[in-house]
């Protein structure tokens, strides 16, 4: 069976379940009237865990707890933490998994959170992308590029769980015979993928689109290769660029924390010549 | 316990699934990797419940129809009529009551859709927001008022379960002291509410926000009030406006199944003056 959640492999799932700990993922655990499920409303988090180690498992607790915030859902940073080692205690695997934490404003009948972590197998596509790269279409998002600029119900920078268009966004490259998307704001600038930041190369620049009016996620992944880049002598920086700037960059990254920075070899039906080297260094700084 | 949910009231719960009929709403039913719970990731429905009758239930597995394709989830009305029929036969009271259909992609492990049907006691607020009206805030939705023309991908008209925004905009309104929200596209045109259509009457006429590319919800109930209130000597149409030009309208009202069109008696903290008989006309042709 495969997953339709491209962060998802196939095969058994580690499900803890805050308050309870480990349970068996045969186990329904949600009530019908609970806001995750019901309304989109709640916050998430993915991981990545690596040889029994959790990559920057901080830098995930920050932003959920960041998100959580914004949704005024009560979080317990430490509590979470301590779910995730009982969780990965269970996971009788080395290598690679794809961990997910869930966080919910709870059955509407009661408003306690409903809180999980849940570990998989990773996406088997994943490493060939690493290696290989991936083709994208650009999509726009609809937005405005400050759409975001104090408006805080818009949830800019939230991780919600509402990801119906992300996903919309995902089975349309599907459609195209492309394997993900970039969105663009109304004015063309470039946002950000649906599950991904977007990182290019031009010498030894490393530049993202800026957070904050854009409404883009901080990604966990982005914020720690520009740090070890920074520190093995790349610039990096905050910028805007449109879809033909993309074309122009040495090199275009999709970067998140599951799957790492993965080339984009072809936007919109247009290749983009590789630069193997600087891809490969940029993989290993990112810890992949 | 007080619902954070508007259109549910609190007490007992009538729970039907799909393939499984009534179950009790004690028990779990989403599995951990269901995607409308990671995901919010499918459609929903709120219907009313009107003396063991549901109101224009036609109308509703039409647009559920149309929104379960547009996500490409199956979607079989005739179940759903049946799971609905079983859900009603089960609810103990009499007068009204709320009703609500979801569906979800399912479990990323078996992309078996989830489906149920939940009966809720009436939101006790509703029937003096109809007697009294409510008072709203217009906040911007950042979206351009054509963004989703020819972009499928963002799930215009599309009833999806991510209503994180939606949600969140309404406790903005609550922090501000008032009932509910308008949403505003970026030009100013005014689109729709969270859980609800804009109508607004200008002497005899009554107008409502085109569908199509603004992306704003087919309300069955503002449908169902136009045919009466046409076949009643008013005339319809669908044209924009700002919310200067709601300022300028004889009523304008929130439409919405369960709680039926409410007159909006404030907008950004100025009154509007009420006219009662208009209201009432128009509530009693909306079936209220």
């Amino acid at each position: 069976m495969v997953s339709t959640d491209p962060e998802l492999g196939s095969g058994a799932t580690v499900l803890a379940v805050l308050g309870r700990g480990v349970v068996p993922a045969t186990e329904p655990i949600a009530y019908a009237d609970d806001a995750g499920l019901t309304r989109g409303d709640g916050c998430f988090e993915g991981l990545r865990l690596h040889h029994g180690v959790i990559d920057k498992l901080d830098a995930h607790l920050a932003r959920m707890t960041r998100s959580a915030a914004s949704l005024g859902i009560p979080f317990d940073a430490d509590a979470w933490r301590d779910l995730c080692a009982t969780a990965v205690a269970a996971w009788p695997h080395d290598g690679e998994a794809a961990v997910k934490f869930v966080l919910t404003r709870g059955p509407a009948a009661t408003n306690v959170p409903t809180g999980f972590v849940t570990i998989n197998p990773l996406n088997p596509d994943y490493p060939r992308q690493r290696r290989e790269g991936i083709r994208v279409i650009t999509l726009p998002r609809g937005l405005a590029v400050d759409a975001f600029a104090d408006a805080p119900w818009l949830l800019g920078g939230v991780k919600t769980l509402s990801y119906a268009v992300n996903m919309a966004a995902q089975r349309e490259a599907t459609r195209r015979g492309v394997e993900d998307v970039i969105f663009t704001a109304t004015d063309g600038t470039v946002l950000e993928a649906p599950t991904a930041s977007v990182v290019w190369a031009t010498g030894r620049t490393l530049t993202s689109t800026p957070l904050g009016a854009t409404g883009i996620l901080a990604g966990t992944t982005q914020a720690y290769l520009f740090d070890r880049a920074a520190a093995a002598g790349w610039t990096t920086q905050w910028a805007t660029t449109t879809v033909a700037g993309l074309h122009e960059a040495d090199v275009v990254w999709l970067v998140s924390t599951v799957r790492g920075p993965v080339d984009v070899v072809e936007i919109d039906g247009i290749a983009h010549e590789r630069l193997p080297d600087v891809d490969a260094e940029v993989r290993a700084l990112a810890g992949f």
